[in-house]
């Protein structure tokens, strides 16, 4: 056994560093994102496959409280059978074992629970292949990026979160001396404690394209915040999750805890236990990543708690001017067929102004703009390998079907085309969709099509687009939005506009960096300002909501 | 004019040091409470007094957006006349002017917003004497108090809430430099903007026994984290409210903002324009002190806005055993009188063990310790000139009436009395009343008596009464507790049962500190972990709901 505080001494100088990162915001991670022989080493690779295959066709290994019966949901969009089973938990007894190790874990103070959460991410970092191929295998992502995106990015976005935790829980200082000044007299003199105690339980509604990834954040911040949670994954996504709450019930048994401070919660698709779980009075923290339909429906209804949400959106980018065409191009098309587009932060909606726009290659009509894509798509995507690499699997039927209806389009200007990966014959793979449409199209722009589906709209200018931008994205929502031009002005417009639209802004992006991505210790994702999401990961107030700080005081 | 940034510049010291204190939590205040010569000259009383009467039977200097008609509702508990009339705004046209006000604050930045916002805090201090007797007046506190608690322990309540606020906008850096090094090329730099966003327009609903110190959290929290505000006064207590908005639309002003950013909104009783206001649409945070009734119905209604409550509840005191009985007996009767119990902070619960107390006086039964309790009262308040200015003066009929009601209970063992005060003939003055009941008597004590009115109440225990602490406090909530005990395991166990309640707690207070008060950059004030408050004044929690963080990112 290790005690919490214990733990807390092994990883002071990793959560002290973590904690200054989130203030500097330059450049900061703590967990490789190459998953080469040289980082992890030579046989990390082979084991973390071999683990994973152990698993396949098997009941987890895992405890839940109130066990009735098993479960098997998840099917691989890249064909693989995995035939994994899980026990199945009756909701209340999972609310019920979490009240019960609530106390002892409130006894840990901060840092004894940050030195907790800091072991368990260092042993899921170490087993990040494994979790590479269950995360490759339930969302279809390619190997590479179920790797980083679900290994060490996610890590990070979990250790990031722990530091605003404590940093959060450490604020005002446990114990302090009041010494109050009197005329003619002694001071009034006071000890005063200040402890930190948990809302309450927490529950994490897991998505089935970032199980890891938007997970990890509210698990972390709730755990060390001091409550217990409750991870209920998306019946499509569960191993991920399964190894992650395995992981922390492992280490909160050897520091002495009771492992149900987090346990799993497992369910048919339909039997709509995260519903009945969010509306437990004693359930005071709610996490969800998915629909906006559901997310919606929980801020709604889960009133005894406090609710994070990430939902839908209009991801959008105004094309006004660049001085490197190509590298826009070049840099647009990859940020569509990343992972098929399946990814929350994918841009949708393509403002182009109808007058065409300038680039270092000569004035370019919206048509042009909309052929030049789609060359660029195609360069990108020509060979089957390598296209398999970037574009993953589809993750189920839904996205399929909008990929469909799409390219049904009358004016398509990009069909979608199937993609056969020799290595995975069974594979569901599309290229993406681009429709070109006008600005007065916005019944077809103003609803999120999640996957590879892109829209070419021509807008009367690019003050018109900004305006959409901004009236669009206020009443639907965005993670992302993008701006190129070589103007000094429309970039400060865009910037204005993006204050008041409430998204993240990424401007001229033509190199190695994505609009869809975001880096730990230094992007926020989401803002909590649109319809998109009601919190950002991670800042100050994605933690404060989940603990209260309670104060005694006395003589001296 | 003078800038924000000037006013920044001013006041960086001043700032910096109530940054400081909110993190050390030790003793610290930055405007002195003590009305005397010595610290605020020789003509401050005077002035202030002059500048007071000058106000009464007169229209308020005061510009309201779109201002039709006035109002006048204040009567003061001390039976002044005071006749001031308020121009009346029509709720639409404040939300429109506040929204018109917004960006231009928003491009001031967290420093700027901090500077105006101490520049108009040490004005409010200037003219701390003519707002104590505008607080005196119309709460119906003694002027003492009135001075103190309405003038500098609000105003260092406020200059709290500004380093809060000020901290949090400032935690992540306005720019940051990003280079993420590659393999075998050059790094990927970006530089990195964050611009913090207020949430929307925010609305302060005053209440009527302390206007200005339940309301300066709210509305400096909400201004400096960059939103515009609507200060709501209590149709009872419009004046010291009327004053601080007339200070902020001035500085306002002389900084070359808006003043619409803060505006006054008076109604007619009944009017109901608070519940017009919370459920605007552009309104996006709440601040509301006052009864549970309104205020769950603002929690349930609301849905677009964040809102902080600070509703009733049952303070408790736990009377275990002590080894200062006299020092026990002073300060609990005190608590009891100061301001006639009209503090949200008062005590009305006080649990005893039926088999009596340990003291150093010897054992005490039940009824030996109320009638000890009532000797101490009578004591306190024996001579009519100092017991006005304890009790103060009954701010409304609603608390005279329960003041009656309790009364007339049949196991009164201190009945209320009233006091003459020659000074003031016109005023409204009542002792205390304290009534004996059993632990099976909840029906009675689980409800809250605002006003002189308390309960000793038997209980089997010691164990017993702090299970009643948890589970009455639990339902109803509290924002204070109390315990007396020479036991150190009764301490821990009454510690615990604080924590579990979700309710600060105060340990063998027998000297110049009262449970009722707290000290702003030490102690906190409701804690948001019992029905009693959905917030703390002040913590992170406080401020970081009222803001965003909206990034830009570009390559360097």
């Amino acid at each position: 056994m290790t005690t919490p505080a214990g733990f807390y001494e092994t990883h002071a100088e990793l959560l002290d560093q973590a904690v200054r990162a989130t203030t500097v915001r330059d450049y900061w991670s703590a967990f490789p994102e190459s998953p080469s022989k040289s980082v992890y080493g030579e046989t990390a690779a082979p084991a973390g496959e071999s683990a994973f295959r152990a698993l396949l066709g098997q009941p987890f290994p895992i405890e839940v409280p109130g066990a009735e019966g098993v479960v098997s949901t998840e099917r691989s969009p890249w064909g693989l059978e995995l035939g994994v089973s899980y026990p199945k938990a009756d909701p209340l007894a999972l609310v019920a074992a979490a009240r019960v190790a609530t106390p002892a874990w409130r006894a840990v103070g901060p840092q004894g629970r940050a030195g907790v959460a800091a072991e368990i991410i260092k042993r899921i970092n170490a087993r990040s292949f494994e979790l590479a191929h269950a995360v490759q295998h339930t969302t279809g992502q390619a190997f590479v990026m179920a790797f980083q995106a679900g290994g060490p990015h996610a890590q990070d976005r979990a250790l990031e979160a722990v530091a605003y935790a404590l940093a959060a829980t450490s604020s005002i200082p446990g114990t302090s001396e009041w010494s109050k000044p009197q005329r003619g007299g002694d001071p009034l003199r006071l000890t005063k404690t200040s402890t930190v105690v948990g809302r309450g339980v927490s529950l994490v509604i897991g998505c089935t394209t970032f199980p890891t990834w938007n997970s990890y954040p509210g698990l972390f911040a709730s755990l060390v915040t001091g409550n217990p949670v409750i991870v209920k994954p998306h019946p499509g996504a569960v191993l991920p999750l399964a190894i992650t709450v395995q992981i922390c019930r492992e280490v909160l048994a050897e520091a002495g805890q009771n492992p149900d401070l987090v346990t799993l919660a497992v369910e048919e698709p339909g039997d709509g236990i995260a519903a009945t779980l969010a509306t437990h009075p004693d359930v005071r923290i709610v996490d969800f990543t998915g629909s906006s339909e559901f997310g919606n429906w929980l801020e709604a209804n889960a009133r005894q708690a406090v609710v994070y949400t990430e939902k839908a959106g209009l991801n959008t980018v105004v094309v006004d001017s660049t001085d490197d065409y190509k590298g826009l191009l070049r840099n647009l098309s990859f940020s569509l067929s990343l992972y098929s587009g399946q990814m929350c932060t994918t841009p949708q909606n393509i403002l182009v102004p109808s007058g065409g726009i300038e680039t270092d290659a000569g004035h370019r009509s919206v048509d042009e703009f909309g052929a030049d894509l789609t060359a660029a798509l195609d360069k990108l995507l020509g060979d089957p390998a390598r296209a398999a690499g970037t574009l993953g699997a589809i993750v189920n039927d839904g996205v399929l079907a909008r990929v469909t209806e799409a390219d049904g389009a009358a004016t398509v200007i990009r069909s979608t085309a199937a993609v056969t990966d020799e290595q995975n014959p069974g594979a569901t793979i599309r290229t993406p969709v681009v429709v070109r449409l006008d600005a007065a199209d916005d019944k077809a722009y103003t609803r999120e099509w999640f996957g590879p589906v892109s829209f070419v709209i021509a807008t009367e200018s690019t003050d018109h687009s900004l305006r959409i931008l901004v009236e669009t994205v206020r009443a639907h929502g965005a993670l992302t939005a993008l701006v190129h031009s070589t103007s000094p002005e429309v970039l400060s417009a865009a910037r204005e506009a993006a204050l008041d639209a409430g998204v993240h802004l990424a401007e001229n992006l033509t190199g190695g960096v994505f609009v869809n991505q975001t880096a730990a210790f230094s992007d926020l994702h989401g803002s909590g300002a649109n319809p998109a999401a009601t919190a950002s990961l991670s800042d100050d107030h994605f933690v404060t909501g989940r603990f209260f700080t309670l104060q005694s005081r006395h003589h001296v």
